[in-house]
This record gives structure tokens, C-alpha cells and sequence, in this order.
């Protein structure tokens, strides 16, 4: 089980770290920048998560974490005319979304066995791991937030992670299994939103003026 | 008087997730950006207010302060077009300064309490607990911060929690009185710069170039 | 050697602070926004590093370092006439480059002893020392911050704190040598980064589009 954890972390990773720095690479980032951005991207959402929850950042336990996002970074940097290509940029969002729903419940696991907040805390660091890193990136690049954007990308991952600890909380023998159906379902969800274009509709959007 | 501190953090919060959700409504903002971001004022300050004082987050002992700010942030959605009335509109505007005010106080009472770096620290996390939720959410939404303007709204909170500061320290006797009028001063100084749309003086501004 | 370790912290902070006003006095700040930001810049990346590090902010021990900010500020603030001559302001953007060098060595040095992630870690939270208070800065002033310009100021701190690292690592026995070479080290590149106005290459930078 801890052998699944790891592996289903790296992905998200590496899915975190490339998607994060082909989001801000049109405009102009140097290679520093890049690493920073791409690493923020991929361990910033946890390592928040880690700061309220008071426990060490799992990056300072487990490197690898930051060799990979690192080495992720610089696989995008030198191949980014491969990535930016529409189909190949489209197979990253579906891999950026399963790694959203990996960290989500996963985040959502951590603060629940750390008996910490609950039962709301869980649900609000789930959803911090899967979307603070990408908030973090947007901040420091200076590009609009996922929350002033329509996209369906959070919504999944609160329903997931929502769902989760109502799973924790009445049917605990059921974790695992739990956990991989959450984790789908949020995939499910993301991908059918990059599938369709699915976006939130008006009447849930707040009117300009 | 915990009685009494719980309650005024319940007003405080309800009214810091109503103005923060009017603040960013003009834009366009989804339901979900409308929750992060009403609840990210209402307890982000308190949030970076602990963590940096290395205790756990108020909220993950006291849920009841995200679900009340998940209330208000879903009945202003709701309601927005009632909050918006200009009348209705500086009536929280009022309640918000109210907010701060008690907000302002309670930081520094448990940084003092706490012992963190007196005198000095307190009067520091208690302007963050005031402030600090409102400018992350301006952050995330990308709105010019309050820093940034001449607004009189940080100051009072400053000026507030340095005389609260100087009571505690010279004072020690007269806790509870000092706590009960530097919100009053607070509250009354923010209110005469809503009432009179007073701002920072051009003399303390820098120029322009 | 502790005495040295806090004169050197005094004239980063200070240099900081200086630095920090000046950054963004042309936006026509308040005097409570131009305390803040300069404040934030000259102790905001220590506080980041404090926190990831789980240990009491610096700042909540030493509180000299607020004061010696503060006062740095409002100097700042009422000769900001005297600082903006560009022969002033140049002396001031080398101060600045020596406060980056002392600082990143120092906070390299402060996680490397406490045992936090050791190897990679030290480097992270050197950078962060460094260059983390410009960065909130920029934010909280809704500047483009330096991640996004093409500067060689963090590239010198991570070179010099790599190479502190790999001293403490293989040459333990001369981490006092070391850390003075690393510093004069990053002093010299972003000295000459100054003198010479180099910027990174554009082979390193990603492409617009």
C-alpha cells in the first residue's frame, strides 16, 4: 500500500512539474525560473498542506520528490516544442488531472489520520494539495488564478475528497477501496470537463458589472 | 468573557466572508472561487496568524468558524444582489470595520498570551490577523491589495493594537478594559474614515514618478 | 563567530529594507504600506524559512531585526530623494546583492545544522532566505516579480549555496572558510551582474509565443 502511495505521488508529480512550467513557458520564463515555478507547482500544494498541519514538509523526508519534479522541469524546458504540441499538451491535462486526483485524496488521508480538524479539515487539504501548488505558480508568474477562472478543475476534487471522508467516517473498513473510487471520480470528472469543455455555468458565476 | 471572545469572532468572521465575497463579485467569480475566497478572509489571517505562532489553526479545533463562514459566503452569493444596495453596502462596510477591530485585538491577545516575541510580535500578528485574510484574497484574485491603497484601514488596526500592547504591558490590571476600548478605537477610527471617506494624507504617500 | 553572524544579518537586513522602499516608492505608497513592504522584504524570507523549518520566526527572538528594518523604512521614506540618485541608488543595489549573499549563505547554514533534508533542502530554504521577502514583496505590491524578469540574482545564490552545500558535505572541517568564499562568491557574480548589466542568455529563456 505505501509502495502504491509512492508510485501514484511521483506520477502526480512528474504530471505537476510539467504541466506547471508549460503553463507559464509562453511567456518568456528563463531556466530558473522554470525549475522554480515547476517545482512550486509540483510540491508547493503539499508542502502547505504539511505547514498547517505542523508536520515536516514530505519533501524533506523524501527528496526524490524534488529530483523528480527537478528533472521533470528540465525534460520540459529542453523538449518544450514536443510538449506544446496540441496532442501531446492535451495528454498532459488528462495526466495533470489524474495527479489532482491523487494529491487530493490523498492530502485528504494525511490530515485524517493525523486525526487533525476533522471531519471538515480533511476535505479543505485535500483540495489545498491538489490546487495550492498551481495557485502558488500563478501568484508568482503573475497569471490569473484557477479561482478567477471557470474551469471545472477544483469542484472535482472538493466533490472527491468530500465524498472520501464521508467514506472514512461511516464505512472505515471500506478505505481502499474508498480511496481508488474517489480518486477515479475525480479523474472522471476532470476528464470528462477537458473531454466536453465542460465549464461552471452562468447560474453559478457571480454577474460582472 | 470566552463566551464573550466567541462571539465576537463569530460577528467578525461573518462579516469578513460577506465583504470579502462583495469584493471580488464584480468579477465574475464562480461558486466555488466565491467559498475559497469568502472563507480565505474570513480565517486566513487567523490562519497565518498561527502558523506562524506554531500553534494548530483556530479552525481545526473550532470548525463552527468555517461553517459559519461557508454560510455567509453562500447566502451572500445568493443574496448578492440585496448586499450590493449602496445602503446595504455600507452597512457591512461598517460591520467589516467592526471585524477588524476585534479581529485586530484577539491577535495580539494570543501572541501575548502566548508569550511570542513581546513586546514587539503581537502588535505584528494582530495587524495580520485583521489584514492578512483579505490580502490573500486579493492576491489570489488579482486585485490591487489594500497596501497598495491609501485607504485608512490598516492603520487603525496598528495604532489599536500598539496602545492594546502598551495596556498589557503597563497595565496588566486592566486587561479586559483596554481590550473593550481599543476595538471601540479602532471601530470608531475606521468608522469616521468610512463616514468621511477619509484617507491617508498626500504627506505621507510617496510621489509618483 | 556569532557576533559575526549578526552584524552580517543586521547590514543584510537593513540593505533589504532599503532596497525593498525603493523597489516600489514610485507606485505612491503610504507610509504604512512602505513600513510593510520593507519590513516583508528584509524578514519575510527568513519568517518562510522559520516556518518550513518549524522553528520560532527569528525575528520573534531577535526582535533588533524589526526595529533595524522599521528604522531603515522610514528613513527610507523621508530621504527617498537622497536614495533615488542613480549613483546612490547603484550603491544601494550592491548592498542589496551582498544582503542576497549574506542572507542565502546564512539560511543554507541555519537548515543544514538543524538536519532538515539534508542535501537538497539547505540550497531550497538558502534560496528562500534570499530572495522570498523580494518575492512577497512584489506580490503583496502586484509587481512582476523577479522569478519573471530575466535577472541574475537568484542563479548567484543557488550556485553559492550548492556549493556551500557540497563544503559542508565533503569538507566540513572548513565550513567557516567555506561560507565566507561562498558568500565573497555571490557577492562577485551579482556584483558584476550589476556592473556589467549581464541578464541571462536568451538560450535559457523559454519562448513567447
Amino acid at each position: 500500500m505505501d509502495q502504491i502511495n509512492f508510485w501514484i505521488g511521483i506520477v502526480a508529480t512528474i504530471a505537476f512539474a510539467v504541466t506547471g512550467v508549460l503553463a507559464i513557458a509562453d511567456r518568456g520564463v528563463d531556466l530558473f525560473g522554470v525549475l522554480v515555478l515547476g517545482v512550486i507547482t509540483a510540491i508547493g500544494g503539499g508542502t502547505v498542506r504539511d505547514i498547517i498541519l505542523d508536520v515536516p514538509a514530505f519533501w524533506s523526508i523524501a527528496q526524490i520528490y524534488i529530483w523528480v519534479a527537478l528533472g521533470a522541469c528540465i525534460v520540459t524546458f529542453v523538449a518544450e516544442s514536443f510538449f506544446t504540441q496540441p496532442q501531446i499538451y492535451r495528454w498532459m491535462l488528462y495526466i495533470d488531472g489524474l495527479g489532482a486526483a491523487l494529491f487530493g485524496i490523498q492530502g485528504a488521508d494525511k490530515a485524517w489520520n493525523l486525526g487533525f480538524g476533522l471531519p471538515v479539515a480533511p476535505v479543505i487539504l485535500g483540495v489545498v494539495t491538489a490546487i495550492g501548488g498551481g495557485l502558488l505558480r500563478d501568484i508568482l508568474a503573475g497569471r490569473k488564478t484557477l479561482l478567477m477562472s471557470h474551469e471545472l478543475y477544483a469542484i472535482p476534487v472538493t466533490l472527491g475528497c468530500c465524498v472520501y471522508v464521508l467514506i472514512l467516517n461511516f464505512f472505515p473498513a471500506l478505505t481502499l477501496e474508498g480511496s481508488v473510487l474517489c480518486m477515479l471520480a475525480i479523474f472522471g470528472l476532470r476528464a470528462a470537463a477537458i473531454y466536453w469543455d465542460l465549464r461552471v455555468p452562468k447560474l453559478f458565476i457571480t454577474k460582472t458589472r
